[in-house]
């Protein structure tokens, strides 16, 4: 799955979905499986026993993965490693380029900075925080209350019982529950095919299917400098899985927004996601720009470049489900039933009124759009977006608890110094490129005269700006960072470092600019989509999912293609596909076959499948997801959605929308007959019996 | 290529098309060949003895085909000869399921009332057809006036010089050209693989690409009784074309309507197709009610079936091409360009006029659907529509030649005979069940009290008509039928036949409705057209290409995938595709491997290149076009368009629309690895030296 968390839609997120589920539709909680549905479908309900051990055996690593051995291997998604292998490589060693694999566990590598999560229980905490609100505060009061109540009860589970406490809010705050998070923090690289195995077919092919690549990679979970010995792992299924079967995926979906009114999704429709079409747009010139600069620029640029043509793909496929008159008459019809079932039992009209005020907050969101564009995310994916971290976390982190901005409360703040003594590789040139650009299409779009732009720009040229706050700043060096975050970043308020500095300008304006679009349109949001959620469970019963939360859920459906275009999509793809597809673009380009491949066709069983689609919902987060079979067993592994899955993010539709996996079958060919890794499938063998 | 001649818009062909070309667009004359666009975009044109060779080398044989050795050896499609397949067939020797393949020339089967045509010469007859218009005649006598000329002119040509005469009209009436055709009558059956190779991944993968068909099929002209030695014949290129390589195509494109106005285009769009598409989707419905019955059932109804997917695709492709936006604004954009160029033009303001009587044709039509509907093709397809042209040719060869319905002059009776004498296979339970739905149909449509309904049942309902007229029928006899047509049809008019009444009490009215529209649709469009083209030259000049109209045509472009969806589409796919695509739907259904391609799996080198689309403009009639490359040597064989190229019909788009071929070393590799048919291979080869 390549597709992000949507930032656009990260404000809006954390509600409920409260109408009952149809067809192989929904991303459940463990605690709310739909044993009726899947007994009606497919004769089979997994029980208790079952779930624990999906859950035990999944592992949350930025997006998902799982257990596959008692030795702690985790299988995971290439694209979900890219990360990791870019932070191991240099000139000379590039695991992205090349691969990985580990000839013994002596030679695996530690990954700095990469922690893994295992669910260990949850525990329904909504008395406790709805009994944190005080009488008559207003909406954005609750919610700062709210927030504040399950950062205590997290900073507490944490002290308490080791495991990482983080409290999650389910249907718009109809519930709220307490995750506790077993951590591992000693992560180490295990195997990683080159790149092009793993993306084979390029942008191009991302977000498609049919579909040919090798998306998988092997991480191990250590512990005391040894292998971990975990209690759960997944015992793969050699055979695969068939057309038809029933299959579950177990993993951390990000986003979704079911529960939006339709005056919230027309807004996405034209406003928001044409203007972030736009800005990707225009970051992708750039940055092809700056690419052609030489190798190392594009070695630099590789890792934004992909997210952004990740970024444009989805949510050009969003749009498209926006603009689908279909999806969007089924959106329709849902709100009219809902609101129609509103006025037939009594008692529940008040409920109405939540589509008023969210109608209310999107014109207020439409005529402060340029807030959201230019001072919302400033600087944001840039060394200033870290520098204007580090003066909050200095402001913050002196304040009472309950008063901090979001992000920054007692039981955050471990994480969050984590990743800024650890940002990303930083490129100074790049920055600088990005940051005049920034800039520049700020003082366009406000006019040289608004006073944010005078303030931040203190006269010069964008261009000037940029050049000067790169060229000055030491934020890049990890001492330096390291020294300012000292003593909850007492030196940061002298520091006159240029970065520091613009942040220090900036940070009145984008803080007021974000605490209105927190007022009059999260808060709002917030309020009235917990007021639809309930008024969803009134009218028609509480047997529904939650919006995802990037917390664990389960899904299910069944190995399906479908009809496309002028023909049908197949259910599988085998080996034989991966060579026709680059022998029919001449085996050049993103179609190249990888060197491996070339190399080991004879080898191969090209019959072999490789990749499958089935029809349980997902969303990006999803990637690196285990899918089962009705035996727990391991029959594929997430790492994509088709086109037609874009529109999951507001409605779920099978006839087309497929989740894309890599077929078990098809890594255990890989890793014998192709990477010399035989030892790896030998593992999973093994800890299958 | 499995586009049918499309019977709708059949009546408004013959005209041409009068604007400068764009791009690699046209299905150029070969008297007037563009040199100066190839040369432009290619750095290449032909001469006067390329173009030559290529047209006495290409063979007219339904739709299109090459000879491809000097003795004859005819290389088309498989599916251009599947009704002779069909025709040979008996249920002991199936040679549509198992393929066929003559061991040696004296095991090459003749295929009876098969006949080909090779175009030998053209002259222009404009002024002698223009001359034998009489001043002071209405349209529709000139009309008349017109086709008795042209047929005078065809039946001189035949008498004279035993080459088929056949006068055609271009550019609307602007030029009449008469075409010499060389005719074999001896041909016969070569070799053609089972069906599941040439149509792998049936009725779902047509219009599809990518493609992994063999759908090609040899055959051999003879005379007196050895194999043909023939002037031309086109060598070979073993190696193939590569990406982007210009190609010509030479065949019979069937139909075009570029020249169409709006207003007739929104009468297809509103009208026409969308009640054409409801009729064929109900033969479908009705025909796999039949086909349900039983294996013979299915056998008998094959054909019918596959016309009717075949014309839905197509249909819907077109309206779907109606329907886009995109594609009818360039429409709407040249047709404004065009008038207002009329404006600025002196002299030119009369042509207007045309417009005006075309979209008044058009309201006329709106309001005589019925007449279409339920009157116009009364029969055809049946036992029904063979009892009404032999009544009609009874009636009609007692006329002066000039004053006789179109299809019943002099020079058209041979062929007609023939057809009425060896009509397709005749299953009387297959033609009760269509014309019962047909009378039910036209009784539902038109109301019990419409006379013509009355007239058609006498009294009794849809289905008793059918079963006695059906039942009592002996037109399914060939000798009986022979009978009938001796002497011009003399012992038509005594018969009592039960057909044969139905068909004298239907005939009146059906005459009438069809006058009706010849006159106030036929007459204006032919009319109405040709002041169109006129315009067209006057405003723009003479350098455009005519409509097509069935006759040879030589149309260019370039090896070249397409973007689509999400990714690429490639320009070649490989035997490594087939094997794909067939162990992805698990080997089964549409998508088994055919017998010996499974058998053969070892023997084949899979990276073979076995289809590849260019630009080429192409449409239905271009089915087993030889595709050369700049040297005129075969590089491929047409079978199929793209869905994209569906609306070529009304106009070219070279963005995604493309021509589909079978790679000449998909041919190759298959006579010789798969079916044993080396000697194939080998006589190809060697008539290339």
């Amino acid at each position: 799955m390549r597709r992000p968390a949507l930032p656009i839609l990260g404000l809006v997120a954390f509600f409920c979905c409260a109408r009952p589920a149809l067809a192989d539709e929904g991303m459940w909680t463990y605690d709310q499986v739909p044993a009726k549905l899947l007994e009606e479908r497919y004769g089979f309900a997994p029980d208790a026993a079952w779930l624990d051990h999906l859950r035990l055996s999944s592992v949350r690593i930025g997006a998902s993965g799982s257990f596959v051995s008692p030795d702690g291997l985790i299988l995971t998604n290439h694209h979900v490693a890219l990360g990791s292998l870019q932070r191991l490589s240099t000139p000379e060693r590039n695991y992205v380029r090349d691969g990985f694999r580990a000839k013994t566990r002596a030679d695996e590598v530690p990954v700095p900075g990469l922690t893994i999560e295992v669910l260990r229980s949850t525990e329904d905490v909504t008395s406790a925080v709805d009994g944190a609100l005080k009488p008559g505060a207003t909406v954005a009061e609750a919610k700062v209350q709210h927030d504040a109540k399950m950062a205590a009860i997290a900073q507490e589970c944490t002290e308490k019982t080791g495991l990482r406490g983080d409290v999650v809010t389910l249907w718009g705050g109809v519930k709220h529950v307490l995750y506790r998070y077993e951590q591992y923090t000693d992560v180490r690289l295990v195997f990683a095919p080159e790149l092009q195995a793993a993306f084979f077919g390029g942008d191009y092919d991302n977000f498609t299917y049919p579909r040919y690549d090798l998306d998988f990679a092997f991480f191990r979970a250590y512990e005391g400098g040894k292998p971990a010995r975990v209690e759960s792992h997944l015992r793969i299924e050699p055979g695969g899985a068939a057309d038809g079967d029933l299959v579950f995926v177990s993993g951390h979906p990000g986003t979704t927004s079911r529960l939006e009114t339709l005056a919230m999704l027309e807004y996405q429709r034209d406003v928001r996601l044409p203007a972030r079409l736009d800005q990707l747009r225009q970051q992708r010139a750039l940055l092809n720009a700056y690419v052609a600069r030489g190798p190392e620029q594009a070695r630099r640029a590789r890792t934004r470049l992909y997210f952004i043509e990740n970024s444009l793909k989805s949510l050009a496929g969003e749009l498209g489900g926006l603009t689908d008159p279909a999806l969007m008459g089924r959106k329709r019809a849902q709100e009219t039933a809902l609101l129609a079932a509103l006025d037939t039992k009594p008692g529940l009209q008040a409920y109405r009124k939540a589509w008023t005020d969210l109608a209310d907050a999107m014109v207020w969101a439409r005529a402060h759009e340029n807030g959201r564009l230019y001072k919302n995310s400033f600087g944001s994916r840039t060394l200033l977006g870290t520098a204007m971290q580090i003066l909050r976390y200095a402001a913050e982190a002196q304040k009472p608890d309950a008063d901090r901005l979001e992000g920054f409360h007692e039981a955050e703040l471990k994480d969050l110094l984590r990743d800024l003594e650890n940002p990303p590789p930083v490129f100074k040139d790049l920055d600088e490129v990005l940051l005049a650009w920034e800039f520049r299409r700020m003082a366009d779009g406000l006019g040289a005269d608004d006073p944010f732009v005078r303030t931040v720009l203190e006269g010069r040229t964008p261009e000037e700006t940029a050049a000067s706050v790169v060229a000055g700043t030491k934020l890049d060096g990890a001492s330096f960072r390291r020294d300012l975050l000292k003593d909850r970043g007492k030196a940061v308020a002298a520091s006159d470092d240029p970065l520091l500095r613009l942040a220090r300008r900036a940070d009145p304006t984008v803080r007021d600019v974000q605490k209105q679009f927190r007022d009059h349109v999260d808060a709002v949001e917030e309020e009235g989509l917990t007021s639809v959620a309930r008024a969803g469970f009134a009218a028609f019963g509480a047997d529904a999912y939650p919006d995802a939360t990037g917390t664990l859920r389960l899904a299910f459906g069944k190995v399906a293609g479908y009809p496309f275009a002028t023909t049908l999509v197949p259910p599988f793809t085998t080996f034989y596909g991966l060579y026709d597809r680059a022998y029919a673009f001449g085996d050049k380009g993103d179609f190249v076959l990888p060197a491996r491949a070339a190399a080991h066709k004879a080898d191969v069983n090209l019959a072999t499948p490789l990749n499958f689609v089935s029809t349980a919902d997902i969303t990006g987060g999803n990637s690196g997801s285990p899918i089962v079979n009705r035996a727990g067993r391991l029959v594929g592994l997430v790492f994509d959605g088709n086109q037609q899955s874009h529109p999951n993010s507001f409605v779920y539709d099978e006839t087309e929308a497929r989740c894309v996996a890599v077929d078990i079958r098809g890594i255990l060919e890989a890793l014998r007959k192709v990477y010399d890794a035989g030892a790896l499938a030998d593992e999973m063998e093994t800890a299958a019996r």
